[in-house]
């Protein structure tokens, strides 16, 4: 078996030859990393040696020392990747954004704020609350998810169908190149047409093709006044109606639309004790939020909403919450998706996106292909049904025998990007879904990343082995 | 002098050799040009030669036919760009999406449209409005700007301070590469994280990385309740104290803010007999347009704001529309641009973003800065203050000398880029901005297009001599 590209050095050789490189570069050796969390994948340490910039020169220092030498390089942000994007290995350099955490200038007048790409989601919100805004993209990760690595990943969350993803929110960055050369374009304008707008090949680069270290957002006002309904509808399209009529409204802002298919609304309000009465057996949940000048006027949105809709999209139920504490509940259904691993250790998980018109089709498609293989299979369905981003989870131990799960990963993929979908919606390709990369990808979307990485990095120094070139 | 890439054959030659190459492929010679209006540049059909797909495979076969003989390739649309970015030699072939016309699929449900390349904006925008969306970018030259052109220019327009530009706006494309493979990634929703997103190289890339056949976009609803408002004020900080006011209000929508500095609105009033008796003399005029959910709540919406910003802001007066027909000449003064052109004929003109906050210094150093190279030389400023995008005319007949052109460039364009601004916002680079690319663009980002291209295009053979690679 050939060595993996760019581990030459051993962990003592590299932390020898790394001492000193620059002054504003912290490096840290096993001994240093033991102990500490290494987030979602156990072996995004494995690498054992960790440089930490405090600056963008110290992190071109480091990039250009790497590709002199031949040494490979994992960036690191937050740590809450899902699909092993920052594993790393022996040999490696883990390049970490933790020391890069400054907000550098925040511009209320013109909702702009420029940021170190090592700044939480949480601590960014903090800091521009004071100032009515907010970065229009939330995450549950937000605590610990960085900038620079929502960046790397184009991060979505519950807004993407009204905001876009984290690439339309972008503006600017910086980032160092696989040379160590830095490239700068921390544009604060939204309109820029002056040449090939190369900043779009980091924002989900999942670090293939340079290391982010400074960003540029745009923001967006805050709405707080707010009220939250669950509606129980028979499929996603009676969902799409709702939204539509939502969306139409002048005076009303929708700010979630979050779907949970039968199973699932069912199973999770057993678990937390959460009322299902109004819910018509079988039908489908539909978290629904929107926004206007007063929570009273957001109320009777809804309520309105709700005797408008009901006949002509056949409303199987609703409720509205009466307080903040109501609502917290209602989204508590959504956001702790986690509520089946304790019954279901790794249950196999997927996150995809279809056309929200074919989402219908869609679900009952996986139904019959996954009971195909095993007529005791089903899945939890649930999410961002205005976007068509599908969360979907076997309901089943895993990790499923590789057979097992490729057919799976047939079940759920085959045909979702010839639709015009995606088989990975919101969390990167990392190494989990090369396989998928490699089969579902177009042959010539292929082609066309490889030739880009190998011209940006031709000796595949950066992040080797994860999106796969 | 060396031979333009890609020119061996004569028009004659092409013609013969080109003849039968696909049974959807029309090809056009000198002849048959003869007497059609070449757009916005004279030179645009100097190439003699226009191939006509009807399909993607009769553009993927000229494409491959080109490559195999090493022949040039001029993209056009609706010849509606400012730049030269279209313009063609003897011995290029011109490649027009006028064929390629169809609006393949609406669905209002989940507010998306597939849509040929060649497909003019406004056609488009006819074809959703019986749905009650738009596409959120609107243009003056909507009735031929086509959508593919708009996609390579990344166009801007009015609604960029919210929407975003055409690239916010682009959920898939497909094109045709230099090699003549087709790149199909006809994605239908925002939330893709499924590797390197390698439709934005064909955003705004100007032609240069390949040829768009189809596009895929996100729609916006229509929100037909307006109200319109001309407001004074002192300088551009003052307009977006104006503009976040609006933004900031849930049950209004801000869908226009447009400013137009002291010179522009008194020549361009004066000329069209508009009253400015209720604007301060000397100030400047913000033209603001909200939404909301009767005509009569945007109305209220604007006359609470007047008085709510008259004082804190310093308002140097105000007007609000008293019917759609008044409107309707609020927005000639803004749109009608070309005013000044029979008195300034070939006036030089420039398209520059800066960060808004940067905004009243960049025009005083501005004036300064012209004033400098001639004490009669002054400017008509205005454009989209929201966002940064100012349009700047020089009231002195053109064209300049080119050293005069020169020294008045630098005068734009020094350190625009530098503050998070660029020296084209929304017309791109095309020939007449390459002396711009070369001297502003980073020297990183100039390396870094050029790498790409190279691998993209080895041979040079797409829209040469437009950014420079």
């Amino acid at each position: 078996m050939p060595q993996r590209p760019g581990t030459r050095f051993t962990a003592t050789e590299l932390l020898e030859r790394l001492a000193g490189l620059h002054p504003d570069l912290l490096i840290l050796g096993p001994a240093d990393l033991q102990g500490r969390h290494p987030g979602e994948h156990a072996e995004n340490f494995a690498g054992g040696v960790m440089a930490q910039p405090g600056s963008t020169a110290a992190a071109a220092a480091l990039v250009s020392w790497c590709a002199a030498h031949d040494v490979a390089i994992v960036p690191q942000g937050g740590l809450t990747g899902l699909v092993g994007g920052n594993v790393s290995h022996a040999g490696e350099v883990i390049l970490s954004s933790s020391r890069l955490n400054r907000i550098v200038a925040i511009h209320p007048e013109e909702m702009t704020v420029v940021v170190e790409a090592g700044v939480p989601l949480e601590t960014l919100q903090q800091a521009i609350d004071a100032h009515g805004l907010t970065t229009g993209i939330d995450l549950g990760s937000r605590g610990s998810a960085t900038i620079g690595g929502m960046v790397s990943t184009n991060a979505g969350g519950i807004l993407a169908f009204r905001n876009g993803v984290m690439r339309h929110q972008v503006l600017g960055l910086e980032a160092v190149l696989p040379s160590g050369a830095v490239f700068s374009d921390l544009t604060r304008v939204v309109k820029v047409s002056a040449g090939p707008d190369l900043k779009h090949l980091f924002i989900g680069g999942e670090g293939a093709f340079g290391f982010v270290t400074k960003v540029v957002l745009k923001l967006e006002p805050q709405r707080p006044a707010r009220a939250t309904a669950f509606l129980g509808v028979a499929d996603a399209a009676a969902a799409l109606a709702v939204i539509r009529h939502f969306r139409d409204l002048p005076s009303v802002t929708l700010e979630g639309a979050e779907m949970m298919w039968p199973r699932y609304i069912r199973d999770g309000a057993a678990l937390k004790g959460f009322d299902l009465s109004w819910l018509e057996d079988g039908a489908a949940a539909l978290l629904i939020e929107v926004s206007a000048e007063t929570v009273e006027a957001a109320t009777a949105a809804l309520e309105e909403g709700l005797e408008t809709l009901w006949e002509p999209v056949g409303l199987k139920g609703g409720v509205i919450a009466q307080s903040l504490d109501q609502a917290r509940k209602f989204w508590d259904i959504r956001e702790d998706s986690g509520f089946y691993y304790p019954s279901i250790p790794h249950a196999p998980s997927f996150d995809i996106s279809v056309p929200p018109t074919h989402l219908d089709a869609y679900v009952a498609g996986l139904d019959a292909r996954l009971k195909a293989i095993d007529p005791s299979y089903a899945a939890y369905v649930y999410g961002h049904v205005a976007d068509g981003n599908l969360h979907l989870t076997l309901i089943k131990p895993g990790p499923l025998p590789m057979d097992e799960l490729l057919a799976v990963e047939n079940a759920i993929y085959t045909g979702i990007v010839e639709a015009g979908g995606s088989f990975s919606a919101e969390h990167g390709v990392g190494t989990e879904k090369r396989h998928a990369y490699e089969t579902f990808a177009s042959p010539e979307k292929q082609a066309l990343a490889r030739t880009i990485k190998q011209a940006i990095d031709p000796k595949g120094l950066f992040n080797p082995g994860k999106v796969p070139f």
